[in-house]
């Protein structure tokens, strides 16, 4: 089994866009920026919450060649580079691999459905080959509420077995505990993050690496005290409290949902936007949504207000 | 309405690859010569059949390139445009614009599910403004069974309204004819095309403009001898016998299916190969599928059986 680059609470960071609808790359590094600030484990860009769908490989790309230059350290990223031809996410992680990014987030090709496991296999096999680098460590990225198309237990000791020093570990958003602890038992060493902070302290007690939760980007501190305490006697009072928190976004469209909370306690209006298909929050489930945090107590702690940021 | 430059059997064509994977050029623009030869009334290329999916849009450009560089008529072309994110379908249907296809085939973005009709909406729109060209015409590709993501009467309704210019027809591969008839009945002189030739005779009869079908890559004669002839005393015996040779296909997987039977007819293996996640049939399976259609009297009628076909 390869190092593990990434620990503890890792963000599928949000994208932000211009009014225009283009990625925003300056208010995305200044983003973040912040939240490795904050103490993220790591960022990774382009996931579903990231919209990354919705923008092209060279809109990606683009943004990705900005987080370095601005200081990003590429270690901290395992941008996803999922999309449904063997060339689109070989082209993605080649580029990644070559600024040095600490891994990459795939996914299953996602197009046609009831595929096998052989031929899932064969996908990301044919991808490894042909990014042909010892750099490359791939997480595989199981979301089949989203994706449909998703990674067995068996194809994923398949995988681990074929390629030892790159299948490095999976962000399971199957948002089922038992394939979370399933993989767990079964893989020790391998790197599992739930997908959610909801299972946060039930991974780490069976060998998790952390999480990857699209709420971190409006909490990374709250889930990194339970990662930094996950042993001590608040250990199950922290994951009550982020679980509360987790539920309460969870009536809501999660991505336009994080949006509009950034944008609120940013006053940064333009921070709300999404790409189509998504859609903003309506006037008013943003009213319900900040009157429900109000209810928590929450705010978007430690943070610049103002647009400069 | 717009004038309605699709009649008859289209065929989504299957893509040829090399024995390295690479999309082989020569064998597709030849394959698309013999299928407008047989009768087909256009080529819906890049479409599911074509595994159009599972190649980047650098590709599939470069495809459409050779077969208009081989004198296939532009008009007679449909190609696929479905991609998740709005650059990638704007740049894929200005290219077949520029090259003056008859109609592009859109599905609506596929990644996210549940999304709303308002989203799709704001996608669909958004492309067509971005390839902002009068000579536009789009064809919606409601394949809800792949997608998952579809096209609601409601919608289709809401695109015609906005765009009755561009928004000129529907391939209809929901395999339920309630909503092929629905469409038929709701939007007078809008082509819809069920995306199966098992309903094409109940189609004509209520308007319908013809069907896109996957097995035209096989069996174009049969089903156009029932579009030339729907109106004559062998209609129904004539739909009889194609549906029949349609449901000896479906105990397969569709596309290493119809590879297969080409390879076979063609006596050329390298016909049957697909891309990953597809597989082609095991060696079981590709015996039983060719006898099924020995014992129906198949043969792949009018065509060349050489290699330098």
């Amino acid at each position: 089994m390869a190092s593990q680059p990434f620990h503890g609470v890792l963000v599928p960071v949000l994208t932000p866009f211009t009014p225009s609808g283009e990625p925003d790359a300056g208010r995305f590094a200044a983003f973040c920026r912040w939240l490795l600030d904050q103490g993220a484990g790591g960022l990774s860009v382009f996931g579903t919450t990231s919209e990354a769908n919705s923008m092209s490989g060279p809109e990606r790309m683009a943004l990705l060649d900005v987080l370095v230059e601005k200081g990003i350290p590429p270690e901290k990223l395992m941008p996803g580079v999922g999309a449904c031809s063997v060339s689109e996410p070989a082209s993605l992680a080649r580029h990644a691999v070559d600024h040095g990014c600490g891994g990459v987030l795939m996914l299953p090709p996602f197009y046609y459905k009831g595929v096998s496991d052989d031929g899932i296999f064969a996908f990301i096999s044919r991808v490894i080959d042909k990014v042909a680098s010892p750099a490359l460590r791939v997480y595989l990225y199981h979301i089949p509420p989203v994706a449909q198309v998703g990674f067995s237990l068996d194809l994923v000791g398949r995988l681990i077995e074929a390629y030892p020093a790159t299948i490095v570990g999976l962000k399971d958003s199957s948002g089922d505990w038992s394939n979370t602890a399933a993989l767990l038992d079964r893989f020790p060493g391998f790197a599992v993050f739930p997908g959610s902070e909801v299972f946060l302290l039930d991974a780490l007690r069976k060998g998790g690496a952390g999480c990857i939760t699209a709420s971190g980007n409006v909490n990374v501190p709250g889930i990194n005290k339970l990662y930094q305490n996950w042993q001590g006697p608040q250990a199950d009072a922290l994951q009550a409290e982020i679980t509360t928190l987790r539920k309460a976004l969870q009536d809501y469209p999660m991505v336009p949902a994080l949006k509009r909370i950034v944008a609120h306690f940013r006053d940064d209006p333009d921070w709300a936007a999404v790409r189509p298909p998504l859609e903003p929050l309506s006037p008013a489930q943003s009213a319900a949504l900040l009157a429900d945090l109000a209810k928590l107590g929450f705010t978007l702690g430690e943070q610049p207000r103002s647009k400069a940021a």
